[in-house]
């Protein structure tokens, strides 16, 4: 066996991927491969199930008065209705920012100036499953209205933290990347100028 | 058309699955399927692709010091090296929170008395991808050596609630799950006794 590891940055070996084959690929970026993997104790695995999906954006958008924009709506994956973050996915000319300030404003009629990325983040730590990118955006204003074209009926909604606090302890929010993006921002403190 | 919207405790109508396909199922838990949905407002969408994999468990576990048990670990799904919780799937036999002691046992060789749930959430709000459940353990405590049994080498890791809120602002915690527990568990507080 050759021992080809392949390293990151760090210098820690990573999977090598030695043969990948598609197993299904539809219409809507949901794409499933299986990987033969080799470890870097040496090992090879063949079934390495890999899910590609859509990247998306979401943002946590404050006011001036410090109220946050929300998204009631209903999560077909989540077979429920809840409240998230205006979000979705990133088209494929543009960069996850660009993609957060159409949605904030096609989805609630809210634009802002000042953006801070809090991260990416993959679905399923094994399979992928494509990564949400998370943003904070402050000094957001309403310019219009919500035009989302989407297939579920949104409610545009504006909440204090401590409103927000509740519904993530109480499970209102039901999506992974919409809860995290609730979580940094509240993590992140005040608004300034409250 | 008929008009047989299903609802939802709340009353507010959720969409109807009139058919369903399985495309492709895997031996590991992966499996797509698209289903024909009828809308509240009466439309079909014959196509709607919804993906099924493991349910997991994730804890936030705090030694009587304050301390967290963390994982560094490679996400093959991240494609990198990361920072991460004690996690992992529900076996068949299995509620979440059994889960998610047996896994804090198994991969760090800790064990904890108190247990709160902080949430579930699906992974992808349209197409499901599964379920992360997570939980916050306190006062945790070593009483063995790790054995997950897992491909991925793992180091078990004890980090103060700085650290790991540093390491959430660096984007060190790559897999939305273990962000969204560290998240909840730095929003809960200091541990008692502290």
């Amino acid at each position: 066996m050759t021992k080809s590891a392949t390293t990151t940055a760090t210098g820690r070996p990573v999977w090598e991927v030695i043969d990948r084959r598609t197993l299904l690929r539809t219409t809507r970026d949901v794409e499933v491969t299986v990987e033969t993997v080799r470890l870097p104790d040496g090992r090879i695995i063949d079934d390495y199930y890999q899910v590609g999906a859509d990247d998306s954006a979401s943002v946590f958008a404050e006011t001036e008065d410090g109220l946050v924009v929300t998204i009631g709506h209903y999560s077909h994956g989540a077979r429920r209705h809840c409240i998230g973050l205006p979000a979705g996915r990133i088209g494929p000319e543009e960069t996850a920012e660009d993609a957060a300030r159409r949605e904030l404003l096609e989805e609630t009629g809210y634009a802002a100036a000042e953006w801070t990325f809090l991260g990416s983040f993959v679905r399923n730590g094994n399979q992928g499953g494509g990564t949400d990118h998370l943003f904070h955006a402050r000094n957001a204003h309403r310019v219009g209205e919500p035009a989302s074209g989407d297939l579920e009926e949104m409610e545009v909604g504006l909440m204090t933290r401590g409103e927000l606090r509740d519904a993530l302890q109480d499970n209102r929010i039901a999506v992974l990347a919409h809860a995290l993006g609730v979580s940094l921002g509240l993590l992140r403190g005040e608004a300034p100028g409250r």
